[in-house]
């Protein structure tokens, strides 16, 4: 099990155009700016709860979309895949420059 | 542009779950298994014109999930690499093989 900041970021990336402009900002200073809820609630002028139940209530949004579409669990075994590919195709001196090429892009479109 | 069946068929395979379960029953009778409007209206004891709603309705959300989550987009753009990487393994004779078998599990993954 991954540490939750660092799952909750990943589904955020995997996921946050699914979410309201609001939960975006949320999200975004809680997890990649590492605010505290205190100073989100003072930021938005709502209660330290309303930015708690908000966010709480987004990550379990992230979950369900994970549990439905699998984004960030078929990222992480095509990464493995990747990895394996890119071993293999060191071992092949003709071959290895171009296949590195074509997996970067690969990587790129996770 | 992709003909339109063919692009719902695939728009409906990456997002079905997140659909209703009427969605769902709708969309893969009309689109799958090709009935017409008003088979499937009978069938659900409702209006023709229903059934075309509530279809129209969720043709509009599934073009909304590929815009805002590209799925449908990077399947293709995935394909594509994938063909070049395949084509680049079977010039190296001793990679071939797993080589391939690599690839065919990244499909899988799609």
């Amino acid at each position: 099990m991954l540490e939750k900041t660092t799952r909750m970021n990943y589904l955020y990336d995997f996921y946050h155009s699914l979410l309201t402009p609001k939960q975006r900002s949320y999200m975004s200073l809680y997890y990649l700016d590492d605010f505290s809820l205190g100073e989100i609630a003072e930021e938005y002028e709502v209660s330290r709860q309303a930015v708690y139940d908000n966010i709480k209530r987004t990550e379990a949004m992230l979950e369900e979309y994970e549990a439905k579409l699998l984004l960030f669990e078929k990222f992480q075994q095509r990464q493995d895949i990747l990895k394996k590919l890119s071993d293999l195709l060191k071992t092949q001196p003709f071959a290895t420059e171009q296949g590195n090429h074509l997996i970067s892009e690969l990587e790129k479109l996770d």
